[in-house]
């Protein structure tokens, strides 16, 4: 059996796959931030103590476990340097103190990297050997996968996607501290910043209220740029056209098969990934546009745990 | 012994490397593209068969061949389709071809391919997992490695670095029909692509001269650059500010530990470097900027026919 964890803020995610990668039973538990989060693994070893004794089995006839973390890791050494939403701070052995409680071999990633590899090997990427993700949410997070294997790179950074930058001469602060990253135009953080820098040419707008309330979101912007409201439909091609530059900066550089776009922004649906689309057809390399689907994620809040199974498979000894 | 060659319009190169890929000899032969190039297969078959019996060698003793030419090149089937510069037309089974010819296991990929895996393996990338280089030349080539391997792509268009969208706003005209591309700036024909554009406002300057008359290029503008011209100067900064975009957008990406910077507009050396690292800081990711080390190709021709040994070395069975 392989153990598999996708530690959110709130909850985490746990599941039980056979050799076979086949899932067999997914479960979650409350995430306990208390105590800097120091209960949060105990709860997690608990938790697989239980189940597994409801299968008759134990930690023995597990080969490995997969652990997804919403921080920087480090993938060789199994760390994670801090991770705010858990209240954790300063360097954390995950690897080894989960190797402690279950004596299971332990593989630990980020979790926006796992839901990638999730999505890569049994969701929307359809098992491709080169597939990218974009997370569209508060931020843009993602990951790469090329030749079959998550990405990591020298430092850790890689799948930073979100920090591409592709919109220099709007000059907009990124979360990052900088300006220009993809994140600080085409997130629901970026739209906002759009929203707040454009809006005076298109007086009046139908989100003219939410933005002098400061209630602004972008569910708000989307349903309104499908009712034809101009700022609306100015800020989603905005969007589009600078998630299309990006994308077609990945096309050239990996032409990866697939382009999975995630988070709560995908649920724009097809209104979004047309306008993706064309603004990608346009400014993508000519041979790389071919070869290149951009589609939508297609696990929903599991792609982390399949991420999490799937990367034991590939590393276990 | 494995067999490496490089294809070039005027020359090919050839190497003789040992199993532990040292090079034995290398030596090279001109480039025969009368008859739509169809000599260059026989010849190089030829080169090999007197130079093999000179070490009293046969093709028995070889255990692959590794071949790179300038051309779209199908990795996985070992055909090219089309190279212009050797007079090749329509879809060529180099693969088929050469092993028919010699009886060696045969694999074929793209020459910038190849320059790029014999930098990341025996010159400036050091041997390390993630590498890319940027070839500076009349158009930016360049090459992108992953894990070790060379990344080729669901359409073999990776690596095609000069494509990436930095400079949209300039709308300046790429040779592949598009505009805004890194090579639309950052290579010899973007030097002049921008000085015909800017021109006018730094006059007079040392460079009037050579743009009325048509004979710009682009060692004169980076000699003059060094001498304080004010238009050379803002040409390089641009193309450094653009370069500097594009590393750091790999960097968000692939978080390579070296990006290599080859071709004839690297010979402007630590004047251009200097000038991209501090656009790269300023631009990138700051997590990937530690990682990432910006330095110069260090094999000069020779790079590619390593590489042909290298990949052979990495894919024969």
């Amino acid at each position: 059996m392989i153990l598999a964890v996708d530690i959110g803020g709130t909850t985490c995610k746990l599941g039980l796959f056979d050799s076979s990668l086949k899932l067999v039973e997914k479960w979650q538990i409350p995430t306990d931030t208390s105590d800097e989060g120091g209960n949060i693994l105990k709860d997690i070893h608990l938790s697989f103590t239980d189940k597994l004794s409801v299968h008759k089995l134990s930690f023995d006839d597990c080969t490995g476990a997969g652990i997804g973390v919403p921080g920087p890791v480090d993938f060789e050494a199994g760390t994670v340097n801090g991770a705010i939403n858990l209240n954790w701070y300063g360097l954390k052995d995950i690897k080894k103190e989960f190797e402690e409680m279950s004596g299971v071999w332990t593989i630990v990633d980020n979790d926006a990297n796992l839901a990638t590899l999730g999505e890569q090997a049994f969701g929307a990427g359809q098992n491709k050997d080169d597939v990218v993700m974009f997370t569209l949410g508060t931020g843009v997070g993602g990951g790469v996968i090329v030749n079959n294997l998550l990405v990591h790179g020298a430092g850790g950074a890689a799948g930073e996607v979100g920090h591409i930058k592709v919109a220099v001469e709007e000059d907009l602060k990124c979360n990052c501290g900088g300006t220009g990253c993809l994140e600080s135009v085409a997130s629901s953080s970026g739209l906002k910043n759009m929203a707040a820098k454009y809006h005076r040419e298109f007086v009046p707008s139908a989100l003219d209220d939410k933005i002098s309330s400061g209630s602004l979101d972008a569910k708000t912007i989307f349903e309104h740029a499908e009712n034809g409201d101009s700022l609306s439909l100015y800020l989603v091609d905005k969007m589009s056209e600078y998630l299309g530059i990006g994308i077609g900066n990945i096309a050239a550089t990996l032409n990866p098969s697939h382009i999975i776009l995630g988070g709560g922004l995908s649920q724009a649906g097809e209104f979004l990934r047309s306008r993706i689309l064309g603004k990608f057809r346009k400014y993508a390399f000519p041979p790389a546009v071919e070869s290149t689907d951009i589609v939508f994620a297609s696990l929903g809040n599991d792609a982390g745990i399949y991420g999490a199974a799937k990367i034991v498979s590939q590393y276990e000894k």
